[in-house]
């Protein structure tokens, strides 16, 4: 059962744990990620340049900010999207968007991920968008990570769902032979992600993904990521290795907030 | 000077520094190429599965290949064109093609090369088609690398020329600041790669080349090799690493063969 949080509480700064509150209602993965995404929001001071995130929970994060915003309780806000679909959801909310050529420097980004490590490295790009994540977190002085307890795995792959690989369209199927060989001691089976009607997906970069099923650990992940990136025809692996400097965990005991030592 | 060749003499086979070949003819840089050309079509066999390298020299090769097949003297060649422009041309001479997808291991390819140093190593790419030269090369049992003198270099980038990299075009500029910064001890200048016409110039797989001007020695090549490849946005870099099994040059004192140890 999910952690209490009255459906009433319209800011985080409420949300508390303590007896006083309503009878306990189960909450939806959905809410938990809303948790994590408000709680991810206090992060934010005016002034700030924020890279934002992609995917169902960075979504909530970039509602919040959009509302901040139209409350007055945040201004001079320039955000970097993560990826086009981002950058159509902040445009609809008014927060003025630029990118990294013009903003090398990133002051805070936000966003979800697929697993959550020990040691807080990530697996992204289930939503599709790891490159221009990778780019925009890899320019920040603070990443906030925000997940709900279900994407915290022993070792990233743990989860039994997919590891995304960005590969160019050339002879993507020689490319997955290659990564399936890289990985076949961790039992790894190789797809392409197709579209839902069977077609292939493709990233804003005009990519295709291979999606990468791990049996077991795949061993020291710097080593397996220069792996990856030597294979000629990858663009990018969604491994976000020693990126992140907070994670935000909403779960059934309330709020984890995970710092890098 | 260029080595002593006859125009008369229509078939390597006749190439010789004897003394009793016509007097001392100056050769272009073209016909130097050609020659180391048509010295690596003499290590093509009937049956193989063959990477048809890009550029002015590799363009001698598929040239002669398809002469070979006219003539007869070649039968049962599978060709792995490594771009668009090669493809094209292969397809004029008559040369059967496949793919990576289809031929995933390669018998020999023969391509040119931009630089090579005493090591083998190659720099490629000038002509736009690093990436796909790199797959289909690092998928060979025998890769025979063809170049004038002029392409010998002391170290990789030491021809002042540009080292190419592939990047995708979004925030293709703060890619090419990470690109000089990485190496602003051997004095790195990072410039696109522009058409004639000042538009970028798009690769075969629509991204960008972002071009690197070296000064100095960039240090050890493999480990600079995967610091551009953890660029996020790098696509490919132009070096080929321990990737050439024979490089042929054609020079002033004739054709030298060299073998990787």
């Amino acid at each position: 059962m999910a952690i209490a949080w009255s459906e009433k509480t319209s800011s985080m700064e409420a949300l508390s744990l303590s007896l006083s509150l309503p009878p306990p209602v189960i909450l939806t993965q959905d809410e938990l990620k809303k948790i994590a995404a408000y709680k991810a929001a206090e992060f934010v001071e005016s002034g700030m340049v924020l890279g934002l995130g992609t995917g169902s929970t960075a979504k909530h994060a970039v509602d919040r900010i959009g509302e901040l915003l139209r409350q007055g309780k945040l201004n001079n806000i320039i955000g970097i999207p993560t990826s086009k679909q981002t950058q159509e959801q902040a445009t609809s909310l008014g927060i003025p968007l630029s990118d990294l050529d013009s903003h090398p420097t990133i002051d805070l980004a936000i966003d979800g991920a697929d697993e959550v490590d020990p040691h807080l490295n990530l697996v992204k790009g289930r939503a599709g968008s790891l490159l221009r994540e990778k780019m925009v977190e890899g320019a920040c002085k603070k990443f906030v990570c925000i997940v709900d307890e279900s994407k915290l795995v022993k070792h990233l792959g743990g989860s039994g769902l997919a590891l995304p690989i960005e590969v160019v369209p050339f002879c993507w199927k020689f490319n997955a032979g290659k990564l399936r060989n890289l990985f076949q001691d961790s039992g790894c089976v190789a797809k392409l992600r197709n579209e839902c009607k069977g077609r292939p997906f493709v990233t804003d970069n005009g990519n295709y993904i291979v999606e990468l099923y791990l049996k077991r650990e795949i061993g020291d992940l710097q080593v397996a990521g220069d792996a990856i990136l030597r294979i000629a025809g990858v663009v990018e692996h969604g491994m976000f290795l020693d990126m992140a400097t907070t994670v935000i965990v909403a779960g059934e005991l309330g709020i984890t907030i995970k710092n890098k030592q």
